[in-house]
Parts: structure tokens; C-alpha cells; sequence
């Protein structure tokens, strides 16, 4: 038994659809979320950049005594999760594996669509491992660099919106895949936007889902809080916290955020 | 006689539309341009934030000794100028007083908007200095904070730039500002599609081109790079060159951008 919290970081709002699941999956569990809002986005920035961010954000969830992490971003998982793992003894979850293992089980025609932000798409690292699970896989790529701003700013349906995903979508259209993999934690905040957008109707995967699911069999036993008589679920962010509670509030309503600020 | 370079900075490729307007009015002065594109964007930042940042790129741009600093981001020029002053000797120039300067001027009916980023709106400095001008100056801002995510894109026309200008400028229509003042270094770039959303062609101020003109009347006689033989003009980054290098060259074609990347 292991009643310290479990440590989730994104570079915003977005972990919060993987914070959400995780709730939902392991109900005992408390948790600290860090949104790294002084330096959204990642999505644009360099390998070298995103391992600086996430070795920074590690560091300061273990001086908070987290008893394991969940990198709660795609683009931190395709870029820092290897050397994060050559370089902290912590357990520590990244989105790709257990994303691409739910797509691979989806898929009938095996035309697996990803969308994701430039730093996540330019590593390959679903489609990577997507050709790992299965060579017969047909995989399309397509980075989608301004839906996390959008997103961020709270547009979730409307024309703006509408035109953004017109111009990334319309290019996977005639590749009709089956299974689409949602690459970034913000995306299921839109998640229904998306879906219009394709006729044959492809099954959308959610990171944070796949992530929960996989997380109830895969935490180690020693590391589960079993008793726990209420879980505890706190929030940081590096920039003041109004904007990222506003966006918040919108997407866990009935939850509390007495979200602190911190320096990194 | 001073052959030292300037130094200038914003967040990313947007304060290159200042850069443009110096090299053209003072064709002598050698600059140092610093793009902070690791940590881009500063419009939705908070006031500390963005403090911090600007003192960590003086302090850098100092010890590559140049003369003079252009805080060429209305961000930072409007959230930081006054602490940087505070702390630093050098001569350092901002967006704000000179812009507003220029549109006191060019306005017959006295309506004078202003677009800009989330951070220089909700500072009110352009509105403050404005009415410090002229208080029968009527003023509506709007905070546009999409534009900058868009710009960086390489986006300057097109769908999604309209339906974004649509919800930033259907409020300023019925205002009907003979000026709008082009808030953030970013929006000269997408001039020609803010023009086209107002029937009575107002003018836009283009914070760069007053900076510019200013400049040429109040740098220091003993500042000035009178007999340079061949201005140099260098380019610094803070996250890798290829993404701005990709922007900048649409932007002052027939350029050499020989841009490196630092940390600071």
C-alpha cells in the first residue's frame, strides 16, 4: 500500500483528458498535476528543448514525493521519455505505447490515421511503433500544429475551428482509416468536432483512456493506494493560474482547482 | 561615432517587421536580433513572466555588446519596459510611446483602435499612453490571440485567418476607427487581410515604421554608426534556427540568415 500521489505533467489543459481517466480508472489514487503553462506550447519546439522542460518538471514532481509520473503529453512522450528513463529511477508512463497498442486492436482495414503536434509527428514515434506491433499496418501521419493554441483557448466547436481542421483533416479523407489515433491529450477536447469530419465514422483513440486501462493492470501492487479514505488531487502551474483554471473548469466541471503557482 | 551593434528582441519572427523598418531608416547601424522562440509566445503570458524574460535577453544581449536595445515585442514593451529601464543603463527603446504617437496624429475623428495580444491588452498601456496624449481620444482594444500561433505558421491569407479576423474585427466595425493601431511587431505581416475587413480604409499604424522614424531623430549623436563600411546583421534564436529561418526568409527575402541558437 502506497498512499503518495501519482505525478501527471503536460505542457497545459490537455493532460487534464488523462488526469480525467485516471480518476475515473483508479479512483483511490491521488494525484499532482503540473501544467507547464509558461512554456505551452511544446509541440513547435525542438527534441533538445522538450528533454530540458521534462527533465526540469521530473525533478521538481519528485522533490513533491510522487510514487510514480504519467507524462501526460505526446510530444513529451515521443521526445523525452527514453532519456527520462536512462536518467530517473521513478516508474514513469508515457502516452505512445499503450496508445498504439489500443489502435492496433481497433483497426479492421489497418489504415490507422495519427494526428499530433509537429514535434510529436516529426519523431514518428506512433507510427514507429505502430510498425513494431504490426509490419501490415498502412499508418498516415499528419501534424496539426495549431490545435493546441485554438484549444487552449477554449474553442472546442465553431467556424475557426471548423477551417483549422478542414485544412489538416481533408488530406486523410481519401486514406479512409478506420481507427483514428487522437496524438496529443488535447485533442479528445475536440474530439466530436473531429468525428464530423469523416463519413465512414473511424474509432477515435484517446490517450488518456488507453493510458488509464493499461495503468490498472501495469501499476506495480506495492505501488497502489488501497485504503486511501479520499484522494487528494492538486494542481500547479508555471504561469499565474486564472487561465488554466477557466479552461479547467469547462472540461472537469464539480471539481475544485485551488491551483498553486510555481517556478521551475 | 559608434559602430557597435543594436540589439532588438521579441518573442519570435515577429519583431523582424521592426528589424525591416531600422535597416531601412538608419542604413549604417549593424543589429543583433534575438528571436526568444523557445518560449514563444508572450501574449498570454502574465506580467512576471514576461518580466523575467526580458531581463534574462538584456542581460544576454549586453554581453554581446551592442549600444542600444529595441524592445521590438509590444508585450514586453508594454509589461516589462518600465522594470527593464529600472535595472538596466543601456538606452532601450519601446513599441508603445512611438506607435501612439504616430496614430495621436494620424487620427481626423479621433476613434482609434488597437489589436493586440491578450498580455498588451490587458495592460492598457497603448490606451493609457493614448489618452496621456489626447484625452478626447476615443479607444476600443481587442485582445486577438490567435494571431500570433496563426503568423508563426506561416499563415498571412486564406479561410483560417479569416474566420479568426471575423471574430477578432466584427466588434471594431461598428466603432468605426479611422486608425487602428497594429498592437503586436507579428500583425504587419497579415496587413493586406486586417485592411480588407474595414469599409472605411482606416490607417494602420505599423508599431515598427514609428519606432523607425523616431529613432532616427532621438538615438544619440555619440550612438551612431556613421562611417560603418557594411552593416552586419546577426540572428540569434533560442530554440533551433530551421523554423524561423523558414519564416524569416518569406518575410525580408534576399537575406542571409546565418542564425544560431543560444540558451539563456
Amino acid at each position: 500500500m502506497d498512499n503518495r500521489p501519482i505525478g501527471i505533467f503536460d505542457s497545459g489543459v490537455g493532460g487534464l483528458t488523462v488526469a480525467k481517466e485516471i480518476y475515473r480508472a483508479l479512483p483511490n489514487e491521488s494525484t499532482i498535476y503540473l501544467g507547464d503553462t509558461a512554456r505551452i506550447p511544446y509541440g513547435p519546439r525542438s527534441p533538445d528543448i522538450i528533454i530540458r522542460f521534462s527533465h526540469q518538471i521530473v525533478s521538481f514532481l519528485i522533490t513533491q514525493n510522487v510514487k510514480a509520473i504519467i507524462v501526460a503529453c505526446s510530444t513529451a512522450s515521443a521526445l523525452a521519455l527514453a532519456s527520462l528513463k536512462k536518467s530517473f529511477s521513478i516508474p514513469l508512463y508515457g502516452m505512445i505505447e499503450t496508445t498504439t497498442q489500443s489502435a492496433s486492436l481497433a483497426t479492421k482495414n489497418g489504415h490507422i490515421a495519427v494526428i499530433g503536434t509537429k514535434g510529436t509527428i516529426n519523431s514518428h514515434a506512433f507510427k514507429n511503433c505502430l510498425t513494431r506491433l504490426n509490419p501490415n499496418h498502412k499508418i498516415l501521419e499528419q501534424a496539426c500544429p495549431l490545435l493546441v493554441p485554438v484549444i487552449e483557448e477554449g474553442i472546442f466547436d465553431g467556424p475557426i475551428l471548423t477551417q483549422i481542421l478542414s485544412k489538416y483533416l481533408f488530406p486523410l479523407q481519401t486514406f479512409k482509416p478506420d481507427t483514428l489515433i487522437l496524438g496529443c491529450t488535447h485533442y479528445p477536447l475536440i474530439a466530436s468536432a473531429i468525428s464530423q469530419f469523416f463519413s465512414n465514422d473511424p474509432t477515435l483513440i484517446n490517450p488518456g483512456e488507453a493510458l488509464a486501462s493499461s495503468l490498472i493492470e501495469s501499476l506495480p501492487e506495492k505501488l497502489r493506494a488501497k485504503s486511501c479514505p479520499k484522494p487528494i488531487h492538486q494542481y500547479y502551474t508555471t504561469d499565474k493560474p486564472e487561465y488554466f483554471n477557466r479552461i479547467a473548469e469547462q472540461f472537469l466541471p464539480h471539481h475544485h482547482f485551488p491551483t498553486k503557482q510555481i517556478s521551475i
